[in-house]
């Protein structure tokens, strides 16, 4: 089977919004085995639109069109799909009693130009919205195809696709669809030429499953992938080629699939029964945030120092004046003296700190904007978590000059961080 | 004029990558003036690409084409483009000398397929990457038109586009585009709707300049745009209706254009002397790291406290054990004391705090998950910087129920605590 997006509205084609549904679709149809070979992007207006879902219906099994559902006279999808497809609108009065009991619930009056929204084509399918106003439809077409149409919010379109067209397709493909199974090895600490280097005798012969890196900020990703009948199959196909990658660098590799570094620190300190606390200076936060946008960080995440100032450097974290004014405020000393004193105050295990130059100001020849000192502090003792002994007490600096804009040496600066507790929790720091 | 962008890459309709460069070049064309009615996405197919460029060259004027110029195999967008246009490839000597060099300084060696970037269409004018290996190229077509070539990372198109596309498209106008000067007004504290409703008798009645009003995380931005010859010509359209606005809606009205709201609150205290400091539960650090995306924010920002376990609040804000036993951790009290122990200990003038359940677990039938609860202390005595007197001292709290997931609870959070500072700097609360 194969699918063609249709994206519809004019706010895409003035850049007003990114569009994030062409990702989205185009990953889940991916993973259900569905080829996609065309996207298009067209704006309100009937006869572009017209022609081009006509033309999608030429040449793809079942379109997707997504946009221009809503209640007001630009959101011109439905009545167009249904002219392509050849089917008379209808008022459809379940839904509409669905509608008037929506608004009713909310304390509002339903417009009659909501009324549109339960205008359904002759046998189509009709897909419940459960976070907005538009229903979806699955509209027959002749030849066996079918015009699938999803409302344009990615809030409305992701549940809709989830529960009610995804089983739909599934369906159709006699319950049996072709799924791409992929397994995502994530690395830190290894840049992408490196990485692929040391695989390359891998990379070269790779058929099944295939092996694709992607460099992200200040991080790797391999994405291996296979079709199989079932995950576990998948599965079964991918482990002797993950084993061999691990074998290889698996000291840089800290999670897989969805894991990100912020979570794989947190299992890490988890599991050893430690806590954690952040000193941070030109990274303002953003270690902090990293950390507890996992849920349930609370276990391990004790104090964040956001001391972007020299002053509160001193009084918070107790890094003596005259350490600033012989090193520099972004310096190795004054990073470990920030570690420390946010390891004693916060009464944590370890304490890791930042501090640099995100600019675009505030360089200087000796540090140019983008230099980032790291400080890490632990009290030691602790098991390592894999029956390796006790993780040593002790202290570490490093100095990195990172690239990019003041997001990006921030964002580079805050995935080192977290990268560095990793080191130190693996027992590869010192 | 009129394009049609086409973007090239299997990994486009895999979902591996998000398609930013649609939302850039769209915006761009946009502010040029030049209307795009399509959008196309194909993968590295020889006869589909040829097709949808051929598709393209048949409707636009001007048909922009990104990705697929690398040295690979599967980088076929040069060939096919040439091919369409109807224009033989030659190898440009001056190209591959500067690509030698390239390799040289870098100590690397170049292959045999890096001299695939070399080639040129004949009577193509050649764009220079100042980023990357691969070089873009504008193909003239028949019938006047034009191909342009552009590298798909972001980081290489960008910068091409804005130094050598837009000086050849404003050449290729005369000189002169019509442009599109548009006007944001954006709002913290009001409803989409309520907005809306407000202003409801200047969007029934627009014509020129144009008012659409967008919904963002906890804002709503109200975009004006004209087209006119030069921006001064659109700002004096745009002036009048700006006006009518902020009479209306002015106290929720924080800042224009690309100003967000950490600038914006930025720039009050900095205009007032005052300094902020921030002690964070459930945000996690966020609103410190919001506050200093902001280059310059040193000079007010005095402390961020992360304060997310229950003991780091009373260790390190002095917030009392029993305060917290008696009214739960998310309460006002609680949220209160959080501000007013920061407020004292980072010595600032103003500080704010939030403590709240963010989810996906923690909430409790009294403290369900998306309560919020914030606490804002303020010394006072600083005049309010719009001579209207000194701003007041002491203490308020607010509570919201908040929907959305945790990352929607956490951002609307953070935008109600910078809004809530925004309304103290403006005389606005209490």
């Amino acid at each position: 089977m194969n699918a063609e997006l249709v994206f519809v509205g004019t706010e895409l084609l003035l850049g007003e919004i990114l569009n994030t549904n062409a990702q989205y679709l185009s990953q889940q149809l991916s993973l259900l085995g569905v080829d996609v070979y065309h996207q298009q992007v067209v704006g309100d207006n009937a006869a572009r639109l017209r022609a081009v879902l006509t033309q999608a219906l030429g040449r793809a099994d079942l379109v997707i069109a997504c946009g221009g559902l809503g209640p007001t006279d630009d959101d011109i999808t439905r009545e167009v799909a249904a002219e392509v497809a050849g089917r008379a609108l209808k008022l459809d009065e379940g839904l509409l009693r669905g509608l008037e009991a929506w608004f009713a619930t909310r304390g509002r009056k339903m417009t009659e130009n909501n009324r549109r929204q339960c205008m359904v084509p002759e046998g189509a399918k009709v897909l419940p919205n459960d976070r907005g106003t538009a229903p979806g439809l699955i509209i027959p077409a002749p030849g066996g195809k079918e015009i699938v149409l999803l409302p344009g919010p990615p809030g409305e379109l992701q549940p809709m696709f989830a529960r009610h067209v995804v089983p739909y397709l599934t369906a159709r493909n006699g319950g049996r669809p072709m799924r791409l199974v992929t397994r995502t090895l994530r690395f830190v600490g290894i840049g992408e030429s490196a990485l692929a280097d040391g695989l390359k005798d891998l990379l070269a012969g790779q058929t099944d499953p295939t092996i694709a890196p992607y460099a992200k900020t200040a991080e790797v990703h391999l994405r291996l992938a296979t079709r199989a009948a079932d995950q576990a199959e998948g599965l079964a196909r991918i482990a002797p080629v993950e084993a061999e990658i691990r074998a290889r660098f698996g000291r840089f590799l800290y999670g897989t699939d969805d894991e990100d570094l912020a979570a794989a620190v947190g299992r890490l300190l988890a599991d050893r029964g430690l806590t954690l606390a952040t000193a941070e200076s030109c990274t303002g936060g953003l270690v902090a945030k990293r950390i507890t946008d996992v849920a349930g960080s609370s276990a391990y995440f004790r104090m964040g120092f956001v001391t972007y100032a020299s002053e509160a450097k001193e009084r918070f974290l107790g890094v003596p004046a005259d350490l600033i004014a012989a090193h520099g405020v972004v310096s190795e000393p004054v990073a470990l003296a920030m570690a420390q004193g946010a390891l004693e105050r916060a009464g944590a295990d370890v304490a890791v700190a930042i501090t640099g130059v995100a600019g675009p100001g505030g360089g200087t020849p000796e540090t140019p904007v983008g230099t980032v000192c790291f400080g890490l502090a632990a009290r030691g003792g602790a098991e390592d978590g894999r029956g390796a002994g006790a993780l040593p007490g002790g202290a570490w600096t490093e100095r990195l000059w990172l690239h990019g804009d003041r997001e990006g040496v921030r964002e580079r600066a805050a995935v080192h961080a977290l990268a560095m507790v990793r080191r130190y929790l693996t027992g590869q720091l010192g």
